[in-house]
């Protein structure tokens, strides 16, 4: 395995190893972004090499005493890096050099991470899509709206990467590109410098090729040093919502999804499932509307100065928001209420929700980035998610599974992750051709 | 009354009446301005009179169509107006230009009304106060942290005036100058470009010189035409919280509070107060140790580059924030959301919770902005609060006495203060010495 292939715990542990030194890291993922992204399109900004290894080398003291040791962290480009450019993946912003660090930069900078570039995200992280292929199949959707981030990991061009969840964004994009993913609960991280959609719920987002990777970010965010167990505990009990309720779930999903249950039923966890077959069907929708009158408070300033220079979908979004009434958005808001309530009922004492990460594998091609219904219902209640990779469909793509916590419950659903992640075996691979000769 | 000193429904009938023009009343309100500023010191940042009249006259005809005809609005430093500066209160951010509308100050834009420029800040809208001195008596604090914004308007500057709250923000400002204040339910309204202290707690507020006012607002936040009862409805039960449990209130507004509650109770209304004396106590310190928790994330950007630029206030709340671990931190949620449970037991089937809006007046002196506990429980649970001006001291200072909603009830709390308002007479009345002579 080369260097760049390792997952962010490796690096780690190659550099106190003395097997390598961080600089050699760095600069094997620089090749390897050199070589890949033309294919990917993982970058919305990125420097030429010389220059960013100044900048590398210019905190390399520095970073010799931080726990991350100056490895590379890619940013979604809705999120602010002091004199970098953040121009949201949208036109409105083309030239933005941000002059302020977001709070989870900051505060993973203070961990000792470097900042590789900032990664493709959709407009205003919403729907419209930017460059980026899915490193599996280039005529693939990464998803969507975190997708230079799900692709930067996944082509093993950087090992972590932060991005942000409002529907879908980071769940979605870490199913289809076949990396792990963690949502944090809504209001546990500072949303300081990231461009906020619908402060209900967006949450922030890591994409990393393993969940050890993603506990070690979330400890960098909480500002604590890396302690985690070294066995990690199993769950006893899961509620299984295998996401027919919300949306079409495509037979490979749900073939894959039912099959990790019994596996999971074989090592003696209980499985419980809801009585009601349309348990919590009108949650997508809810979440939909209440999203759509947070956006068009959001971006009021652009809808006054320049909606001619946004998608039509984002338009339209604006367009429900701005239609809906006080009274109408208070009902939304009393349903999503006794809805939370309806959940945590069926939750019970169950350890987590596990569910299907995306309605099926990536779609074809790059003009969408997929359905993100399999994601709304757990972003509607604000509760942290984790992916991970499930296995792949009959053409390689990968196929993700997702188990949702309760509120600030992140770090014991990280663990219970981890567990999956050793004990089930679902875990990243790379791209089936992952020097992509036989693609593009 | 001359025109500065009309509220904002006032103005907008003597427009609508065509006993003067809009330009008559912003002429009016520079004049004031020029005349006030140099002994109240509540604008941090406000064009030469030339250069703003240009601008008002730029988006004159524009006005003309929209329902607030162009009328002035004051904008707390941490708010961001394009083009305008927005130093925070922080020499950390001096000379630091806004690119960019924050959401409501869009929201408010888009309904007719003017930014006429921005209103002192505490350092990052925690406690260490700028220049702005009380208009009722020039050697006493006016509050904070939103303390230019409270002000101007009770000085008669401008007649609404944007603020936020963490802790007291707006409420004891409000309390103390004399004016309405208007804290809306945290989550409500979008706080992009708003400097965020602690997300968990931070809401917008408004300060204006009638609840009518609040409530144009208000609407204008919601982007919906005001369109409020003509007979508003007030309360049949209130829960009175006389805040004794939370810190020491003074002999004056105890006073005030209690003879407020005979009067309301004169009218019918049932007052229901806690069986138990000690309600709440541990309320004031479980918000200040989660907001410290948060604002050490949120300011992790000015703490790595420039700390020695920080007060040692805002040093300490930091670091107090940056000690507590997460279990801590989670087990501090868990005792707020059983503080929730218990306040929502008590509430019942009360229409609104009242109390005092602050300890007393407003202390003597501009070092400090005076103590936040009459507050924190409720900003604890993200409600939505108004204070209204209830009476004065002996020496002619304000006392406050606040009204405080559900979740999202802000609409029908406002109603119910409109109500008091009218009813029970609790209402702004200008500076005793209104032109400053015999002060300063």
């Amino acid at each position: 395995m080369t260097l760049h292939q390792l997952t962010l715990s490796g690096m780690l542990a190659a550099i106190e190893a003395r097997q390598c030194e961080a600089i050699d890291i760095v600069e094997s993922c620089l090749d390897r972004i050199a070589a890949l992204e033309p294919a990917v399109g993982a970058w919305a900004h990125l420097e030429e090499r010389a220059e960013w290894l100044a900048r590398w080398r210019h905190d390399e003291s520095r970073y010799r005493q931080l726990p991350c040791k100056g490895l590379p962290l890619g940013v979604k480009d809705t999120i602010d890096v002091a004199g970098m450019k953040a121009e949201r993946g949208s036109a409105i912003w083309t030239g933005r050099v941000a002059a302020e660090d977001a709070a989870c930069v900051a505060r993973l900078r203070a961990a000792g991470l470097h900042v590789a570039g900032k990664t493709v995200t959709t407009e205003f992280a919403y729907f419209s899509p930017g460059k980026t292929a899915n490193p599996h199949h280039l005529q693939h959707t990464p998803g969507g709206s975190s997708s230079g981030s799900a692709a930067a990991v996944a082509a093993a061009m950087v090992p972590v990467a932060l991005g942000s969840q409002t529907a879908a964004s980071v769940i979605r994009p870490a199913s289809y590109c076949g990396v792990a993913g963690y949502v944090a609960s809504v209001g546990m991280f500072s949303l300081r410098g990231v461009m906020p959609l619908a402060g209900s719920f967006d949450a922030l987002g890591v994409l990393a090729r393993s969940v050890e990777d993603l506990q070690r970010v979330h400890y960098g965010l909480c500002g604590e040093p890396f302690n985690v167990a070294q066995q990690p505990q199993g769950p006893t009990t899961l509620l299984a919502i295998d996401g027919r309720a919300f949306g079409d779930i495509e037979p490979a999903m749900l073939n894959a999804f039912e099959s990790a249950l019994q596996q999971l039923a074989a090592r003696g966890i209980r499985i419980v499932r809801p009585g009601n077959r349309e348990f919590g069907a009108s949650w997508p929708r809810l979440h939909q509307r209440l999203m759509a009158c947070e956006a068009a408070q959001t971006l009021a300033f652009e809808w006054a100065a320049s909606r001619e220079a946004m998608s039509a979908p984002l338009r339209d979004l604006i367009n429900e928001g701005g239609n809906t009434s006080f009274n109408d958005w208070s009902e939304l808001h009393a349903q999503s209420e006794a809805a939370r309530v309806e959940l945590e009922a069926l939750r019970g004492g169950c350890d987590a929700i596990i569910a299907p990460a995306a309605p099926g594998p990536a779609p074809a091609g790059l003009g969408a980035t997929g359905a993100p219904f399999a994601s709304r219902p757990w972003q509607l209640f604000g509760l942290p998610q984790v992916t991970l990779p499930l296995t792949r469909d009959t053409h390689g793509l990968p196929l993700g599974i997702q188990v949702v916590g309760r509120t600030r419950g992140d770090r014991a659903l990280l663990e219970l992750a981890c567990w999956l992640e050793r004990e089930m075996g679902w875990r990243h691979a790379p791209p089936v051709d992952s020097d992509f000769s036989a693609r593009g």
